[in-house]
């Protein structure tokens, strides 16, 4: 498949095919997110809200702009941001007299409010999301939905009491990740990331990872421990039961648009997008197949499935364009639509329905008469196969080696692996890693492994694997 | 009450006891969203994306930023703009070559790319919309929801073969525009705005204003009839049936967080906010009444009647905290919520649960029977009198006059009106009167209304009434 062997350029045409977005807007890496694509992230998006509020979560919505002096009060954290902010300097003719950020994530946004609203231990935890776009001046070369500039993304900010409930917190956003990927049928790694690659400011750093069809990486989102990082120099603080002041202990978490762009790698194929139907705008396209002199009776029935599929809450639309049966399929192909339904003479005579699996082009019938639980099983089905599918390739993704000269040093070469190896956990064998393979450590994993072997590079007896890939 | 006699200090203390935003964030104007504010306002949009998507708009989101040479295309646009938009003049460490401007509205970052869109008559009407926010340089002192920095808005945007045919999208907008007013109980007038009022680039401008309990003027949003003011700059034309080249002529539409403004100035009270079921958090709150040997009973039925109201979809709260009722109906008073049930042993043994109704303090009884049938009459009703109430405060404020010296030169006057006089339409009356009596003129009513008078500055006779106030 094309996919496979020249995946750069399929991914850029199945978004333009697709529709999904248009990237010749005039700012680089920033372009316009069209009706289809927009509505398919608006379907993510409901489904990470629906997660974040039954587990408590407020959403809220914070200003986009920071003053530079708020911004600048945690270092480690400014400086892993200096390079890649936009700043405004001027409003109408005049120049401001404090600088502003625009948003590259909202830490420095939020936490100068969170002390203003966390007074005592009663209101802890503090949980709150926003979902908004935010803003990192990339250098490198951008990518739809992978690499942009303008980033649509959810934020989730936690304040606890201990570091031990912050601790729990990171267990509860990692089982809403569970849920909010079997939803998109994507599978992931946790990588406990290095010191040297976590987030500025974190105590330590969790890395969503997902396995592109040429074997690099993507990184989703990430969860991070704060521990007190941040509640001193913001100045977080509570009065517990005994009346003692303490700082909080934070958490955040955020996953980005690039799970559309996962979802179109991962799901894809030659023929267009492949969508689950959890966030498909239309689950079922139902394609009428009129014969000579059947038309009348073959339309009818087309609006009377359409109807009922409407009525169950499904997604459906009618194609009933004046155009070949051919044509709507290659269309809604390349939509990536779940399910084809056909309705022609035969199935009317016969009182079904033909449907065409988009996943895997599987044909079938579904009785009229138990309509609605016939699609709701095959929708299940699909779902059910998406998602072992790609985890299928994830985890065959992944090559376990003993020494460097197992990771090809050509960047673009087609036998690129996930490489799991022995490593002492010393930064110095990281980096000498890293260096001598040209290659990025992903981390170790966030839930320990059963392993034993020797550290790549020094040699010595460890029970930690780590991971490392190219990365997009 | 105090809602009349200090409405600017009461509006902002509604604001805060119930919640709804925090002014504390360190940028004037740029507010932060709290959860329940945040909420109120997503139940608006989600209203507005209801309307706009049942009229075949379809929902999509365009870049932030704008660069400085696009934006500069439509003269009277920009000049409309200069002195009140953010610059963002530096990424990372490095000034940018070309200047980008934060969207103060998004013609000039759409059209360029409208214009690519568009080839063929076919590719019309080409109607979008979008609901982000919006940044301008306010120099006036800001007020949450009504004068802000960073507005939170839709704009729907739509280009149309002919003039005709955009008037006709006008005549739709005020269509979605009723629907939307008629679920927030709100009323407003239509004025056609004066030449010199009208939006930079606009042909006419429609203003949907409405009144504020100090009898000033809150302006929603606006309709705008552009013609082809910006498809001529912008260059969108499209080929139509006989192979000629035509610029498009466009609309656009827009209302503002105003609309949350609107909400808590229109119907709250002295008690706090007063929300109309249809946007509001909780349309119930359930608050147990136990007496003495009761309590386990009133729980029990109070989590019964919960169960069923949400099984039914009704955004209900039980509230069981551990405090007095009166102090729970206080609260739940400043929230706003629309209907208060209350239950104790005597509801129990008749039947019965009690209501108490936020708008006007009425309290009844509903038989549990017939509970869901009930309280959906009750909520009927309620936004039937809201409605009612709130269109009979705007129509009293309105005083036909018939000389300039009607009006009080005092702009704080408590005997402020909107006031309705006869114009020759010709704008060094307009002018003139502006000046003398310190106030603005709206426009003229949209709807032409019955009028027969004379110009009440050059007493020429007059068919057409314009309607001047103080704005907030």
């Amino acid at each position: 498949m094309r996919k496979y062997s020249d995946y750069n350029e399929w991914y850029l045409e199945v978004i333009e095919k697709a529709a999904l977005s248009d990237k010749r807007y005039p700012i680089k890496g920033m372009n316009v997110w069209t009706p289809y694509g927009w509505k398919i992230m608006s379907f993510i998006d409901s489904c990470i809200k629906k997660e974040l509020e039954s587990t408590d979560h407020d959403e809220v919505l914070f200003p986009l702009l920071i003053p530079e002096t708020e911004f600048r009060k945690e270092k480690e954290h400014i400086k892993g941001f200096d390079t890649e902010v936009y700043w405004v300097t001027h409003a109408g003719l005049d120049p401001l007299d404090v600088k502003l950020v625009i948003r590259p994530t909202s830490e420095t946004a939020m936490y100068p409010i969170f002390s203003l609203w966390i007074r005592s231990h009663q209101d802890l935890p503090l949980k709150i999301f926003q979902i908004v776009n935010t803003f990192r001046y990339e250098t490198k070369q951008t990518r739809p939905f992978i690499r942009v500039r303008e980033i649509h993304f959810f934020e989730s900010h936690t304040c606890h009491a201990t570091e031990e409930e912050a601790q729990c917190q990171i267990e509860e956003d990692l089982e809403i990740l569970r849920k909010i990927a079997s939803q998109l049928c994507m599978p992931y790694y946790l990588f406990t990331r290095t010191e040297w690659d976590k987030f500025p400011g974190a105590h330590y750093t969790v890395g969503i990872d997902t396995v592109m069809p040429n074997h690099k990486i993507l990184q989703l989102g990430s969860v991070h421990h704060y521990r007190t990082n941040f509640s001193i120099p913001y100045n977080i603080t509570y009065e517990d039961e005994n009346g003692e002041h303490k700082y909080v202990h934070q958490t955040t978490y955020g996953m980005s648009e690039r799970l559309i762009g996962a979802t179109i790698s991962v799901h894809g194929d030659d023929k267009g997008l492949c969508l689950p139907p959890t966030i498909a705008p239309f689950q079922i396209v139902i394609i009428p197949i009129p014969g000579k002199d059947t038309k009348n009776d073959v339309i009818k029935k087309s609006e009377e499935v359409l109807l009922r599929l409407q009525k169950a809450k499904y997604r459906v639309k009618l194609d009933n364009r004046n155009i070949r049966p051919g044509n709507k399929y290659f269309d809604w192909e390349i939509k990536g639509v779940p399910l084809r339904l056909e309705i022609g003479i035969r199935d009317i005579d016969n009182n079904v329905v033909t449907f065409v699996r988009r996943d895997n082009g599987e044909k079938g019938t579904i009785l009229l008469n138990s309509l609605e639980s016939g699609i709701d099983s095959v929708l299940k089905e699909i779902i059910k196969s998406m998602d072992e599918k790609a985890w299928k390739f994830q985890r065959e993704a992944i090559m376990s080696i003993t020494a460097t000269n197992d990771i090809p040093t050509d960047t673009e070469s087609t036998k690129l692996k996930i490489y799991r190896f022995g490593w002492c956990g010393d930064s110095t064998c990281g980096h000498e890693f890293e260096r001598i393979c040209n290659i990025k450590i992903l981390g170790t994993p966030y839930f320990p492994e059963d392993y034993k072997g020797k550290c790549i590079i020094c040699g010595k007896e460890t029970t930690t694997p780590a991971y490392a890939a190219r990365t997009m």
